[in-house]
């Protein structure tokens, strides 16, 4: 680029931009629409809530056959209650892990008193699927599979549909977690056989944080009745009071879902996943190549990377001071986000929330400055000959 | 009043009143700071959050001993955080119950297969203390006591101080409910031998919905690791999470909690909770004597009724249908409460949030016009002579 860079990036209100997991930068309008107030049996906020439950099946083509059951509190709160709701006490679940929400399922159905048989691979590899089948054959007590569909942990992209068809063919019940994937990237629960699917508010559809949902077959959740270990994040439970009165159980965040509204309402006019997906692909594109052109690499090949959330290995070189270099780009305006692999040192850069290539153009000219300050002369973390 | 009533409450953004127990009317101020997006590790995030955690035990004398952890969803995830992080396995909890709300924390023990000893009183009664000691001192297996401090079922305020004294007394761990009257009642968390006490964002504080907390004492809290039931809800882990990083272990609702700070800041302009239950009282006085004025009679007897909602007999005339009643006073920008009650036929109308005498006066304008508009003679729930 030929003119200088601005010396902080813009977002509409001025505040940084989140080039993180979460939470992320959100559009001015769908945070001002927060300045009200509605009762929780408002018919405005039912009729608002209503749309909100209703559309969300839409993006993973679960129309008719899939219902939202939401839940307050964050992403986790959804997996934790997708987990306790749809395995009963006598299930046993495949976890398959390469990261740490992956890992983090295993913790809570080991809290829940659920079996579980784990298939781990290393962060930057997704499951083999003829190992995966392999456990299927050889394990005919397993009742569910547990996926997770992006691993932010290292940004990976999981082959959930493949996953789900061998889940399918072996007679399992099939549960997504699509936090971080959920509106970006294709998933189709028909397709992939997916008996429910975990994400939130504050991902891909880019509302605010404070509001997890689950997308569930209603076949499947109709069949979940005493399963929860506990009143408020039972699905099934919360699903049926739906179909009673249309109303939470429990006072939902009011403004949380209002503003997730009016996400949705943004996402669809973008064109609905493939709109989304496609403007976080040319973010993750743009950035990959600025960075690998300063001297950065992947930690993962292109074929494996999502375009929500890049992993990059720490360089080499020793003026580089991870902290020196989030706090200056934080002073520019972008804040980013530390590694937390266990196979590599490394930070991460999202590529997801309200941010187009003319920011993410804005980050890798920041990127280059900060380098420049800090007397890096090459960002590869490979050791100089 | 001579002057006539206006057509419209008038709230700061336009919104119908809400008389109701939550959620809230609030300030515009409080939901303006919302506009704003700010990542979970931001080190202006991290101050709000903070000082929002360090404020809240100053609120009921816990300063020093008393820790405050949040917990994202709604009041009910506190209280069942609170309820199953506190009482073990092995425990066993007396529930004191006169109204939804102890029959609610009754359920979530249930759940979390913890044993209870029940004692009920009618929903316009408290506990007779001398029964309470009874069980107490026959039912030594009893580690835990459980009460609710104001139940919004009705309206009624509990004896707290005088129960936790008597929990005191037995060696028994006392746990409060103070969903509606954190923050608008006194409670001295030290007085009343307090080891955890569960409210929310969206009531006397007057945050948005969307956050619960617990205010628990330190050396309690410590003893309750390993106790709790799920990954999410439990207090013990958040709580040590706190103490090595300062931060969520899963994404907080950052706009939420921001707001509630925003919220707490006004609360300690506003004198804390003398000022805050001194605006609540004066509300509740000028709407229970235009109430009666106009006919109308309580469900409780003045030295029973919290300053929170109150519960009013249905009216006996058949003009007076609730329904047209409820609608008519929402067009005129009033949102009142359909009744819970099992004892009697009621509807509610509450004192709490961003609301005074002026608008208490406005409401009761509101009910005159309506109740000449259907035709209703008498108020009163006596049947005609």
């Amino acid at each position: 680029m030929a003119t200088p860079a601005p010396r902080t990036a813009a977002s509409e209100t001025g505040d940084p931009l989140l080039l993180t997991p979460g939470p992320l930068t959100t559009a001015k309008s769908v945070k001002e629409v927060m300045v009200h107030d509605w009762g929780s049996r408002d018919a405005t906020f039912l009729r608002i809530n209503r749309e909100v439950l209703e559309g969300l099946p839409k993006v993973v083509n679960g129309e008719g056959d899939y219902v939202t059951v939401p839940m307050q509190g964050s992403g986790t709160f959804a997996v934790e209650a997708m987990l306790t709701t749809f395995v009963p006490p006598k299930g046993k679940c495949l976890v398959l892990i390469n990261g740490a929400y992956g890992h983090r399922a295993k913790k809570i159905l080991d809290i829940a008193g659920r079996k579980t048989v784990v298939y781990e691979t290393a962060e930057d590899t997704p499951p083999d699927l003829a190992k995966v089948e392999a456990i299927l054959k050889r394990t005919p007590s397993i009742t569910h599979v547990f996926a997770v569909h992006c691993e932010t942990t290292s940004g990976i992209l999981n082959p959930v549909h493949e996953i789900g068809e061998l889940a399918q063919r072996y007679g399992k019940t099939y549960l997504v977690d699509s936090m971080s994937a959920f509106g970006a990237l294709p998933l189709d629960v028909r397709r992939a056989h997916v008996a429910a699917v975990a994400a939130s508010s504050n991902k891909c559809i880019e509302g605010v944080p404070g509001l997890g949902f689950v997308v569930a077959r209603k076949a499947d959740l109709a069949a979940t009745e005493g399963n929860a270990t506990t009143l408020v994040l039972d699905l099934h439970d919360q699903w049926r009071n739906f179909e009673k009165t249309g109303q939470y159980r429990f006072t939902p965040p009011i403004h949380v879902i209002v503003s997730f509204h009016q996400a949705l309402t943004e996402f669809w006019a973008e064109g609905g996943q493939p709109g989304r997906g496609g403007r976080y692909a040319a973010n993750c594109r743009t950035l990959v190549e600025g960075m690998r052109a300063l001297g950065f690499e992947t930690l993962l090949p292109d074929d494996l990377q999502a375009p929500i959330i890049v992993t990059f290995h720490m360089p080499t070189d020793r003026r580089f001071v991870f902290q020196s270099f989030y706090d200056k780009l934080k002073d520019r305006g972008f804040v980013i986000y530390p590694g937390k692999l266990t196979v590599a040192d490394s930070f991460r850069i999202g590529c997801i929330g309200r941010l187009n290539t003319d920011h993410m153009n804005q980050a890798l000219d920041a990127v280059r400055e900060v380098l420049a300050e800090l007397g890096v002369a090459s960002a590869s973390p490979k050791k100089a000959a």
